[in-house]
């Protein structure tokens, strides 16, 4: 299994490791030090070694920070974790704080006396964010010290940092080989009078190198850092041996350097040195001698817009990742009903039809799969200790995705155990009808995800109803299943360009009912003109998920006529597409899913 | 009539005065002198005798500037003015230029030697341009001078300033005394640490004083400048003798002064002195030797949040001008089939109609009254040279509104006249999905313009249509019919609140064929909750407009049964509200034109 179901968190091991870090701190003259749950890359997962928030405060959740003070120690956590914080922390020695919306400047000017002297790891923490505290400290009320992790000083048995060689991604995925991607990237330097652009985001290296590595989980991507120059010419930092495998595939242009020389090689660069303040460490700064120029990690827009060859490979990956959807799906209609199962027992079953096509890589994530009233929790993660029943009458919510050689997965299903509860066909009938809408989506050049949010959100919005997330975010090609910058949200404001790869996954939620979230991927293309329309270019999106919804859950009479010929194509494209890859009491179950309303 | 026909633009004019204009330049050292629309309060339009960019050149249009040399003078106009501009001004001494495409700076560069002196009139032109004006002549390419109005010194027959008397509004219809307005944003300086504003806005001066004025065409605003003290003094000043009849209303903290002293007080403001860089003239930051503060003018939020008052005002003006519009329909049902009829009929048969209403004080704007093809030139206004009949078989677009003192309207109706073309209705009821999409819409507090704009293209969007205006602009309250900051378009980034008023207006324009336009005007309020929704405040709109829409251009196949339901409705209760106010053939019309359908 790559999830596990473990309850990781021991509360009681925070306070001894608190007390170890009040003693280094009051030797070095810190009054208060930050540990936040990023690693020097910033990603959404960290690796073992990097998890020391985790280990320091036992909280483990995706995002937060802990501030501790002598006589204090504050885990800052957002709306998704203020209850599971509270059953990971040893809350006599630890105080749950609740951020964004109180501010770590705000609370650290409470908390501590005027010139206080604020500990903090360069490594760990963005330029962006120190530039904020630095100004919200303007006046002097406390002073922000860099310094070796403190943390690591009383860690002893830290585990090592991931080993495992980086592998080389063939030019026939990737679809673009490395010397051209760094050639054009290098181009764009140029043009911009820059001699050389830093990068800290593994996944922005693991496009531009067309390489991938194994060292976070569920995303395949190298922890490393790399120096491109505008000569195209690129110098990789990471641990030795790391790519000695893949020195031919890297060539003569692109030399592996020891992580251990990255810190003078910065200080050693010269010219204009572009740096995104987004992801990029503090450290860079206090490291880097030449000029900075702070503007977006280059690679970010080329990655998002895939190229034939990735939207190929992600077809691919959905066609197999559909089929081993159906079967789980196929499953789960036969046993749920019959009462026994329970919401890990859905994970694994989950989990062993996706290993089934022999292709699977990693889960793209944690499935959530949320039983009745925990379908409602939107970021639910089951384990041991919360794992429930499934039960007849409840609506089971999954949100798994799959990572695949060619491409990387993310897909919602939300089902009726046995016979719907009142009102469900209802609430899913209008998630349903979001997610069409952006489906069917046409808009001009120029169109952002801000602006198209609002359609998927319309036909609860007129029966009084709403969802506390985003409508979709972007996707990688085998790689990270969260990227930026495209999305679709009220703050999304990147234009949408071909080849961008989209979640569509509206979602209702009713608390301690029943959660609702219905998820498909979509690819923007340039559409097709239509007869009769306007003589101008328009875009629209590609689906790329085909699995089945849940026929018992829509309310036929809510939908119109549309919206109804929508679904019947896609249940007809689902049926053509996935029945050559499935059989026996699969075949049956998707052919009778995909019957016309 | 307030609106009239004739060609007013006389071209043969333009070369003498250019001339006189180079050698009042030549005199005075100046490379190019700039001719903007834009009169010192830069509204919508302007008074006779600030109309020098006409006066001039002999373009009429709404935006646009001159700009002249010794051996070329650039017209430089916008996408609605291409053509227009050409049969306005002697292409001979005048070269149209396309803006904003091309920009000015751009094309001074290149037209101009190094360091060449390009003058300007400092209070014609905001801050704002100014400072982009400077910043790309920062090189020492050119310098931009102030000075006196070179035009002013040619046009020994300029027309005198308007000076009708201001009026005061009752507190009855503005819903809120002046005194309480100014000790409110008075109160909103001393917060933010400012001792005064400067406006320079008309139509802020008019709501913060509870006056209007008749100086401009269809915007009941007082061409006036204001200073507002952290005291909720005030300060006005304007031409001798506009105030005096207004006298006890203003009372005692708000004093009137001559026009001619309002340099003098700039220059003795102290402390820190307000103003907003986007509309506030270059020559208050010339004139002004205290601190500026650049910030948003502070009356526009509550200007455009209307209190209870002024959308009761706007609703009773909403009723009599649907009246108007009902008779006006009934009689161009009647007469319109019959041929005959030309565009600037329907246009006076239309302000006939409103002045019945005996309440009539102005129209809000030129009637766009479009026949046919004409339909598709989105700013059309007809004149004696455009006027074209309204014939059988085509469509008939007109945009209209009416001033009257409780309220300004807006509203289009796009008719069929006689038969409907083919594929005309299928065009409209597409529109007209977007326009009842952006009426039913209910959305969260946060939601902006930008967010909604899609909800009324995407019926358009997924037949592969479009049009390039915005769906909605803010509204006053007896006064300017295009009010800020409210919108609803791509680029619209406030947030909606109660009480804004603003259009809804999705179109679709057929070039050489028809255009179709629906208008209502809308206002926000807060939804009424809904049995089953959610447990969260929401935001809706309230229609205000009531005139039946075109129902032989409905295609009833194309509208889902929320969208025919909508319709009925609005039907329904249109007929409620109009059929009070009208009688006979009118009520005949109406009856049968609000069937349910």
């Amino acid at each position: 299994m790559f999830q596990t179901f473990e309850v990781s968190s021991q509360p009681k091991q925070g306070p001894p490791r608190l007390k170890a870090l009040r003693a280094v701190m009051a030797q070095q003259g810190f009054a208060a030090w930050l540990t936040p749950r990023a690693d020097a890359h910033q990603g959404e997962y960290v690796a073992d070694c990097d998890a020391r928030l985790s280990w320091l405060t036992g909280f483990t959740g995706s995002a937060g920070f802990a501030v501790c003070l002598q006589d204090q120690a504050g885990v800052f956590v957002d709306g998704r974790y203020r209850v599971q914080v509270r059953s990971e922390v040893d809350t006599d020695v630890f105080t749950p704080v609740d951020w964004p919306e109180t501010s770590l400047s705000d609370w650290l000017i409470g908390a501590l006396p005027e010139g206080g002297k604020v500990g903090f790891d360069p490594w760990l923490h963005t330029i962006t964010q120190m530039q904020e505290l630095r100004k919200a400290f303007a006046n002097g009320a406390l002073e922000m010290t860099a310094s070796d992790n403190l943390v690591d000083q009383i860690w002893t048995d830290r585990p090592a940092p991931p080993a495992e060689a980086f592998t080389a991604r063939p030019d026939a995925l990737a679809g673009e080989s490395h010397a051209d991607k760094r050639a054009r990237i290098a181009g764009a330097l140029r043009d911009a009078g820059q001699n050389c652009a830093v990068f800290s985001s593994p996944d922005s290296i693991a496009w531009l190198l067309n390489i991938r590595g194994s060292d976070i989980p569920f995303n395949p991507v190298p922890l490393a850092f790399a120096v491109l120059h505008d000569t195209g010419a690129v110098e990789l930092f990471c641990l030795p041996g790391k790519a000695s495998a893949i020195a031919a595939h890297l060539g003569p242009e692109v030399t592996a350097h020891d992580l251990a020389g990255f810190a003078a090689a910065l200080g050693a660069l010269t010219g204009t040195v572009r740096l995104d303040p987004a992801t990029a460490p503090e450290q860079f700064r206090l490291l880097i001698n030449a000029d900075i120029a702070e503007n977006p990690d280059p690679v970010l827009l080329p990655k998002a817009r895939k190229n034939a060859a990735e939207l190929a490979g992600m077809r691919a990956a959905h066609l197999r990742d559909g089929a081993a959807m159906t079967r789980f799906l196929a499953w789960l209609a036969e046993e749920a009903p019959k009462g026994g199962l329970t919401e890990i027992d859905v994970v694994k079953a989950l989990e062993g039809f996706r290993r089934q096509t022999n292709l699977l890589l990693d889960v793209s994530f944690e499935t959530i799969s949320g039983a009745g009233e925990h379908g409602a929790i939107v970021h639910y993660r089951v384990n041991e200790q919360t794992n429930s029943p499934v039960r007849a009458g409840e609506l089971l919510l999954v949100d798994s995705g799959g990572q695949y050689n060619d491409g990387t997965t993310d897909i919602t299903r939300t089902m009726a155990i046995g016979p719907a509860p009142q009102g469900a066909a209802q609430d899913y009938t209008r998630v349903l009808q979001g997610m069409i809408a952006i489906s069917r989506a046409r808009f001009p050049k120029g169109v952002t995800g801000g602006h198209l949010d609002a359609l998927a959100r319309f036909p609860l919005w007129c029966a009084g109803m709403d969802y506390d997330h985003g409508t979709g975010h972007g996707v990688g090609a085998y790689l990270c299943v969260h990227e930026g910058p495209q999305g679709i949200s009220r703050r999304s404001n990147v234009p949408l360009e071909p080849g961008m790869v989209l979640s569509n996954e509206p979602g209702h939620y009713r608390p301690g009912k029943w959660g609702i979230r219905i998820e498909n991927l979509i690819a923007v293309h340039i559409a097709t003109p239509i007869e009769g329309g306007d003589d101008r270019e328009m875009q629209a999106f590609e689906t790329l998920t085909w699995v089945p919804f849940e026929r018992a859950l829509i309310d036929t009479a809510l939908l119109s006529q549309p919206e109804r010929d929508w679904v019947n194509d896609y249940h007809g494209q689902t049926l053509t597409k996935i029945a050559p890859l499935v059989n026996g009491s699969a075949l049956a179950w998707l052919t009778s899913a995909c019957a016309p309303l």
